[in-house]
């Protein structure tokens, strides 16, 4: 049984230690199913779930549509291209119209941070925030901690490094949360217009230079530089970028042989991470989106209700 | 059992009232399902419905996404952007070809009348229009009817008016025929500029102002004024329309007190309705959209032969 | 039982003719499915296929889908608009995130001739072709000749021409490596400019007039001209290609009368070929597109190892 309660999956920072464990531990049984010879349980069979995505994304749509379907889930997609958005319907009235299909849950991504917030307590379905602006990206966060426990086999008491542009990544505010509420150190830095003042108030230390930042490391999450959006603004180029602040293997080598190097991607190859670095020992990129698909089941599993009366080991049990 | 024959949905105009009774009456057993636990039927299974939309929708698309899959139909999205059209191949090649890969039913949406007539005559599947230019909206129509008669026990008898521009409107079209079929009175108004010379043909009497109309209707359904088509044409200003012609709260109270307000969205807020009358408690604006897939299963199942053998209640009734 | 043991569908080149052979006879079984009033076999069931699609398609899309779901796969559309391709991923990484997300079998198509083979090489799961640039169009082949089997009964004996841009088709290489495999005489003609040197070395035989290779023909394949890439740079213009090379009803006459035509879609009609011709009783153009979806679903069938320890046969006979 489980003590899962909320409605909404809409961000770290209002979550208990205890609720992030008990998604990591659905998680892990929900990993399994996706190795098996029929990968698919009928846990959410006559569900509607809407993944309602306002920017563009392959590898965070594509993660929830396939845990979506694993769970025998009917999954719909709605994108900006192509909705009436661009017929000039504001969001909420965009949402309350999909609620009326009578959806179970709406995986939303927004520009603007809040927007899962406002859905939430606007409609009686279920919400999941799969990104919102600069604010939050919490099954992000949820599939690094997973991966970070999986390899270490706890997070509590590890140092964990964040390293980039931190004031413009909602991976880098969830991250700080999640790893904190676990009882991890989280250290963040990054050039320096890109360090959001009071940054440490969400419980993370600056430490500033990678150089000085990586002895201290059991894992060091790199996050990417979004040149779509800021390029020639934050910093001079891209060489400049990989040479003062990217993950070399020269760069690597001040940190401890066992550090364990992650990135949300998608990487930009040769600008925040080196080829070598990315796809060497050291890396832990495609073990996270392997992950980032049985901590979404695992969300989406909590959030239908499908737990209650059973364990998730009892649900995942039957086949579909 | 099921009277129902014919292999098209193309528009109301042809129906005969028992047909759209029929269909209305299918809709009510279908409308349980989406309040189940397992929101699902068997009773597509196996069937293959492509929706090609050579037009931007969202709720409609949508919606008949989510009949087909709670029916269990195999669903297939086909729309103008990334397909073969941008490659100059005909309509009714597009038509054929898909044909060829043995759907059970095409839903299409066109920006030309007659559309899916053409197709019906040409093709072996089933064809449902999903809106064809300023011609027909057959099932938009069949939801209003079915929203009406569910709050107020009937559609015969009563006066629904339709306001807005109605000269480019394929929901006024299909609602005049399904309403009059149904034995309602139908009112139309709006500016002068919208207004069709010879509407009063289709049934219904034109009464151009809603100040004039109001007074008279148990039903008033306000149309969308296609801003991103005829802005700055038809009407002088945004501004000035919602003055002139906008429902607001003021010209709202020169109805009956019960009167209900319809529309078919998306909605422009403070345009042609204003917001507290959208939210308000006379409006159905949302029990219209719930509607909607519970009208587009009932035309799915018809149209698949489901229904012969079997009422829509033994059909409806297994687990999927 | 099976001899199948490839894991990949990259091109027709490597192929044993024997291999050919078994997909053909596979869709032969397959194909009787989608003339099923329940059109869906669970032998897919619980697998994951993507159709990663760099370039836009309706019908070979939407027939891989079409056949997925008819397998009772789990499918998944990854298109390039809205994916992190436009945020500058690199392809392999692309893959490799999909590939770490388990699915079972990836199709792609891509405009760069090799990609399917390096996604093969460096991806633990099945790679299908969907075209890639100019190279290899596996599936197309192989329904061609499956349509050109079903029709004369073999291949073997036959004289089949391949007419128009040979040197920009990847269906003219394809068909070219297929036909003969399989016994047939292939004849290859088009315009000086559209002819690629050395095209002999693959097997085929130029006879670069259509007037002097139709009186030769049992089948005729006739090409796309690619409009959208080519048009007045290889060829004057758009009527005098059709004057000169395109297939007329009095052109077609210069042919035996149980000739048959073919092309794979979608047709220029009045360019390449007369809508007379397209449309008329020679034309086996429709019956390629529904043999399309059964030879996917050999393919996919084959790919996904459920035939190993049971038949074709066997295993489609249970329902969904």
């Amino acid at each position: 049984m489980s003590a899962w309660t909320r409605k909404d999956l809409l961000g770290i920072e209002g979550l208990e230690p205890a609720e992030i464990r008990e998604i990591l531990d659905t998680a892990q049984t929900m990993k399994e199913i996706s190795t098996r010879e029929i990968k698919k349980v009928p846990v959410l069979r006559g569900k509607t779930v809407v993944n309602l995505f306002f920017e563009a994304s392959t590898r965070t749509r594509v993660s929830f549509e396939i845990a979506e379907k694993r769970l025998s889930a009917d999954s719909v997609n709605v994108s900006t291209s192509g909705s009436s958005v661009s017929k000039g319907e504001t969001l909420l009235d965009t949402a309350r119209n999909l609620e009326a299909m009578r959806p179970d849950i709406i995986v939303v991504r927004h520009g603007s941070p809040g927007t899962p917030h406002l859905l939430a307590r606007r409609l009686a379905c279920s919400v999941i925030n799969a990104g919102d602006g600069a604010h939050e990206h919490p099954t992000q966060a949820l599939l690094d901690a997973f991966t970070i426990r999986e390899r270490l086999g706890r997070v509590a008491g590890l140092t964990v490094g964040i390293f980039g542009d931190i004031a413009h990544s909602r991976v880098a505010r969830s991250n700080i949360h999640a790893l904190s509420k676990l009882g991890a150190r989280v250290l963040v830095g990054g050039p320096p217009t890109m360090m959001p003042p009071g940054i440490e108030a969400l419980g993370a230390q600056i430490v500033p230079r990678l150089e000085e930042m990586l002895p201290q490391l059991d894992v060091l999450i790199v996050l990417r530089i979004q040149l779509e959006r800021q390029g020639g603004q934050l910093f001079p180029s891209a060489r400049e970028y990989a040479t003062l602040f990217g993950l070399g293997r020269e760069r690597l080598r001040l940190g401890r042989p066992e550090l364990l190097v992650m990135h949300p991607g998608p990487i930009n190859r040769g600008l925040e991470i080196a080829p070598e670095v990315a796809d060497g020992v050291s890396s832990l990129i495609l073990d996270q989106v392997t992950n980032g698909v049985a901590v979404r089941m695992a969300v989406l599993y909590l959030l239908s209700g499908a737990h209650r009366g059973a364990t998730a080991a009892d649900a995942v049990r039957g086949a579909a």
